[in-house]
């Protein structure tokens, strides 16, 4: 994949993010780890991915200190993949694309896996942003602060601008 | 990159969103939409992607129905993107990434874009996942009931089964 190698210094969390877990193996074998698959058969198996490519990911995910390798719990002489913290706070990611997906890639009616809470047995309810005041925010009500130049090379600099830097880009859709 | 074509008949809404917009050119270039930016050669100069696969991006999320074309609002020559309601309804993939990526991709106290309700000016609050009767939600109490077997082809066999299908894959993290 073509890469734009400066993402990971980039000031965007979404960039870095991406640039750490935004292909889509690698947040499928989130998701699978999320489903209780610890092992590299189970992931191989369930995704139907090369096991180069798996184990590249695999790797790149333990190095990243998203996954973690460990004993395997039954004794045998597989390694099995536990999620971390890490790992688990990308939790809402995962959501996310299941909702988004849920409403706009199947047919009405169609049938599709759902999430659901464990207690009780209900289907979870809709990820919502809301302000520091509880309101929900749509994306038409908010916008990004960008921080203004190149602020960690020129601290002075970057203390001359407002703090946190200038609003830019507020939208207009 | 390397996809295993058969995500876009998964039965889960993760795998065909994955398939619809999961690499970080497409994600990039909505945040980017997100932000205000409309024009071809805005992008290209915010992402410094080559031209030909920011070309083939753009396509692609018009062919979605993520972006729809429009002519310029200025009354210019040129051809604007604009987000569509499916487009924006990307928002919390969006910003979780980006919550994730505040948590763990940058030293603490780095400087990072932010992201701030217009109303009041604050930073908005947490993504949060809950219950249908409100309570927040962390992935340890979640479950994902999947489809069980090839429902669509075989209906009596799907019938069989409990509704909406099996439970598989609780979580023992």
């Amino acid at each position: 994949m073509v890469k734009r190698t400066s993402l990971k210094d980039a000031d965007c969390p979404v960039a870095r993010s991406l640039d750490a877990i935004g292909d889509w193996w690698s947040l499928l074998i989130i998701r699978d780890a999320f489903d209780g698959l610890r092992r590299f058969g189970e992931f191989q198996k369930n995704l139907g991915v090369a096991k180069g490519i798996l184990a590249t990911r695999l790797r790149h995910l333990v190095d990243l200190g998203i996954l973690n390798t460990a004993p395997a719990s039954d004794g045998s002489a597989y390694q099995e993949y536990v999620v971390t913290k890490k790992g688990r706070d990308l939790f809402l990611v995962i959501v996310s694309l299941r909702q988004w997906g849920e409403d706009y890639c199947f047919e009405a009616g169609a049938a599709h896996s759902t999430l659901m809470e464990n207690q009780g047995g209900q289907p979870v309810g809709r990820l919502a942003l809301r302000s520091k005041t509880g309101k929900v925010l749509t994306s038409l009500e908010t916008s990004v602060r960008k921080i203004a130049g190149p602020a960690p090379k020129r601290p002075r600099d970057a203390a001359a601008k407002p703090p946190g830097g200038k609003i830019f880009g507020r939208r207009s859709m």
